[in-house]
């Protein structure tokens, strides 16, 4: 048992809301909470359907009273018990991230939220009220931000090392949605009503204006958009590019796509400063290229002891060349998210640099980001997307 | 002798205007002539100061009376030699283009002319009209659309290949002005009279535009535009962003600028249709990556016999695995418009291989393009970019 | 719970032999095992000082009483414990490999094993004979051999699609022991009576060498080898160069050092036939290159369903351009030994697909490889590596 | 006309052999002589067959009369001829190279000769005694060597930046010949009397071998080869994989084969010291892979002017990220070769970075080299590869 959870003595109980058959993000995070050994999965809700959620959560082990068939009555029972979950997560269709995430924070647990945090920005802020005034923790996973070398990136750049930022290029370029839909496409993705105002920018658009943030330090302030769909026959869109104007005067693209034929999942950023730039692509993450002006690049590796950001060293655990990827990167979210709890419930401090997750606060920038991108897709103009303060 | 220039019975006479001491373009221009044994260079103006002008005419190599003291005196000397010129080459400061070019066809000499073509479209539509009317060759050096790898993906996409196109991605992105300008830097480069409306879309844009449409052999139709100077202190505009509505419904993305510090020469695009999509990089030049849906993606190699479309092969020299570069696609522009003109003056019919070089129109549509990305960059708003109907 | 464990109605109970404090893999063995879900780390020894094996074992979660001072009372407490383990991993130094597996064969339990598995191929030998005997799982840790690519490549050539194989070239190249020893070295590396008869061909060579079994299926007969100290004052070998006869008349080389300054883990296999070739890097394990005779090169990429072989998929999780990395190839290992496992407990049939991991027999060959290699490197002549017939 | 040659007054008179129709080499060399300006091809023997030798040197623009049967009418003739040329180029089959080359010196004309130089070491001997005596240039075609960032991984060896070195690895792996002879396989490369005892030695491992030679500054002393022939049917050797030991102590591996069906043209050096190691691959010519040790690896970018050694500043022509390849690189060779032969002929003193072009005394490297790893494949030992004394 790690130092942390000693202080706790046991190690975190973890519900799950979403993630049955067929998903491909439920996996993803109870793998993630299981793989630095902070988490238990104990109760669960796998479906919208009763049924099919209590078998589903039998399924994957959990006992079979704590298999729910509906969030609600896990949030109930569960904060009873005595041997109770910590820690709520959320991995429902789009729609649901703000009802239970809320009705888990009312009902006093810690909560792990997937993007895109709420429908509107009006929810987004209520639950940025909620999180300040209970002082819980709140994680949403916007879980690019934790691969080591995306944080290596932001360490340099905080410090300095490529100068006053002038231009931020994002992509995601996904290529799953090149043919038309067919009848096993997930219903809720192409009803709005369920996915949000934009799928493309809800599914994985926001990731990349979170990770130009992330990486920056910067807010983004404004956005040209122009949202589109290229498949013929879609309801939902699956492109939007953006021209972006950043806090402090830094210009810059983002291009999101799921329609691109044969491509992968290239998230990328490309940073420029006066004195340099940083590139890194999500299908290669364990490497970082340093631009320098007037001078050779460099390849930075992850896991070079001694010469790695303290930041970055933080989220990795295996040797230089051995190489990590997404689901170690979703991990280190639930790492953090562990020693945040703790120390909130211990009253003791915890590592500084393990706080370094995504908050509430980012998810509610990334809905006012969806919400200016239709706004100015629609009106063909520049759009604030400042948050309102709050 | 190459079996074109035996119909001549000699090799053709170049004359150059442009490209004296500190010139990048004219050793690359005079280089490309040279390189596959159809031009001498034998007469020139090397600079706009007459002494210089002679004296670097005859650095090069040129007989003294045909080291020229200016264009005007080469041109109407030349016409009268009986061992004159056959062909003007125009490398000079942007705002000289179109006033030499314009004065060669008048003397009756075919023409290579480099981007941009003018300093405004009334100017460049008036060329296509002389050049329709008098049946000379001209060529705009789009130099970049005769890399082989390029020339396959223009066939990929003709052949339908990656079937009907959705989105062209495009960047050309430098670091060599990403320092503030120095009294080192080309004085007429920031001087709007003479670079053009705007410096770092006739430099460099107007190439990743060319590039977008030979490739997809489509039209650029309107454009949503922010230009910018990025670098404090500087005159001319250092970066640019633009939407993109190509014929035919594709939309896609431009990104350009030569202040991207650390960054060398990335000329790219990025291009996908219904059942594939193509990349290229100008720095890896010798590969194409053919992206195909629900396939795995091929890496298509310059000078596979049997496996490369002939308008590739038409283009390349060297055998599989040795690099061809620059210089060679540069050359290639001066080995078609030989053939060309060669065809011109013997009434035989040219391999239409050789005839798929940028010409005076394609020159005329990036100048186009560049007064619309100005006008949408001052007003915010989409412009149109078709070229009126000349 | 898994549909296999299912059969069982319960995890399996694992209980580890080494990977105590500043150990590499110990951590990388926990988290593989606990990865899918299918273990539970109850039982362990972590060090060969008893208070530390004792204090180290509580601090990874372990029950007090079942962290033991020893390995040997481990297995007979366990053995007879009613929820005593069912499985047990061997991650000592070299030297103990041999008798700790071969006790727990002894005790009824299924063994994981790392490489290299003796310190002898006599032992070897013994212990390959005892697994037959016994009927018992046993897995030698050669984890590369799991990456989904890997498995990708070993399908390819067994249906032909390279033709007859006539080259396999292998590397594991090494940077970290590029400097001179420091009193951080672990000592038991440096000691041949720990370390084996070659450090650097069992740490990392015998891995390059069951990668070209692996993928080719063929057995290597034969080794020229030249084994040395490049760095000097050192005790142990930290470089080899070896010429390679496969069986059926492939021909390869082999190099393999710790030592090149600056290199990262570069395991890479590069194998030819008669109709085209395969190339795989550790170091970007989610693609594998194609080589077609004649024909572009393809770039076949983990997890595009449909197009990858059922080998591969077998052993992929993530979706398409999510990189995987090194834990979850390892955790593989422990998944197929835990359905193997269930299997043998249960008497019910295992997915087939599900068997494909390095066993007993494999690491005895590693084990023929090193004595063979350190033979040639003494006499400079050719020496048989095939194990002799048991 | 560039400084050199204003000294001499115009530009230097080539006389080529060989070359022919079909040949890929002839229109190499043609090209190379020309790109630089500094060579006229005024003569030349284009076949063995008299009758084609005229046509085709007519064919490539030559005089008629200048258009010779054989060599030895060529080199008589020309050297009396006031307007002779001053310059043999030797391009012709394997075992054509001394005769002529020794002819060509004996009629005092300074030579540029293809490898491998000879049939024998004694040959080679005879021809290094030879310039030795007359003085003339002699140059021996290892191109790759002429290389920009194969020139800077000399430079950053010679100045000690990787430290002493210690391990050399070098590679030439093509596939041309993958698939079985074809009747159009050039006849002379499978007869041993004019190929040489090693036709993949000759054609492409002695290239590899002087790559390394020249980039670590250090004599290969001994090798431990296997030659083999791996297609079925064929009469030469298509593969050789080495063991090398280098003067000073360095070890090494050399792998060369043009029957790795589906490869390109791989040529590649790792070289390592105690301090970093240096990277290169022929395909991918214009960056070099710094690696350091305990630091980030740099990548090293032709023509970043002020960062790139002098050495390699001499042999570029481009600005960085626009691509130089075989061509220019080639180029560079006649360009240095110009050098010498105008400093010779003037009696001034030539730009040192001008002169380090591979001589004939590199040349006679490689025929030892050759000879001595026929024998240690013959006899299955190490063999003395060092030139005796000359």
């Amino acid at each position: 048992m790690n130092p942390v959870l000693r202080q706790l003595g046991r190690r975190l109980r973890l519900g799950v809301v979403g993630g049955g058959a067929g998903s491909f993000i439920g996996p993803v995070h109870r793998t993630a909470a299981r793989l630095d050994d902070r988490f238990e999965v104990v109760a669960g809700v796998l479906s919208s359907d009763a049924e099919r959620s209590r078998a589903q959560g039998v399924a994957i082990g959990l006992a079979p009273e704590r298999a729910y068939a509906d969030w609600r009555t896990m949030l109930e029972t569960e904060r009873a018990r005595p041997d109770g979950i910590d820690v709520v997560a959320v991995m429902t269709p789009n729609h649901l991230h703000f009802p239970v995430a809320d009705a888990a924070l009312d009902a006093g647990f810690d909560v792990v939220c997937d993007k895109p945090l709420a429908m509107t920005s009006a929810e987004a802020i209520a639950l940025v009220r909620k999180v300040a005034a209970t002082g819980l923790v709140f994680c949403t996973t916007y879980n690019y931000s934790q691969y080591p070398m995306v944080r290596q990136a932001r360490a340099l750049v905080a410090s300095g090392r490529i100068g006053a930022v002038r231009q931020i290029h994002l992509e995601y370029v996904q290529g799953h949605a090149a043919a038309r839909d067919t009848a096993e496409t997930a219903a809720w993705r192409h009803d709005p009503a369920r996915s949000g105002q934009s799928l493309i920018l809800g599914d994985i658009g926001t990731h990349a204006q979170h990770l130009g943030a992330y990486v920056s330090g910067l807010d983004l302030e404004a956005v040209l958009a122009e949202l589109a769909t290229t498949v013929p026959g879609r309801a939902s869109d699956d492109y939007a590019a953006l021209l972006l104007h950043w806090a402090g005067g830094a210009l810059g693209t983002l291009w999101v796509t799921n329609a691109a034929a044969g491509a992968e999942h290239g998230l990328s950023i490309r940073i420029f400063g006066a004195e340099g730039g940083l590139e890194w692509q999500q299908e290669q993450p364990n490497h970082l290229l340093h631009r320098r002006r007037g001078g050779f690049a460099e390849l930075q590796t992850r896991r070079l002891h001694g010469a790695l950001e303290p930041l970055a060293e933080h989220a990795t655990r295996l040797e230089i060349g051995h190489p990590e990827g997404y689901q170690e990167a979703f991990a280190s979210l639930y790492r953090d998210v562990a020693d945040a709890v703790v120390a909130r419930r211990t009253g003791r401090a915890v590592e500084p640099l393990a706080l370094d997750f995504p908050t509430v606060l980012d998810g509610a920038r990334g809905i006012r980001f969806i919400e200016a991108a239709v706004e100015s897709s629609r009106t063909g103009s520049w759009v604030d997307c400042r948050l309102d303060p709050c």
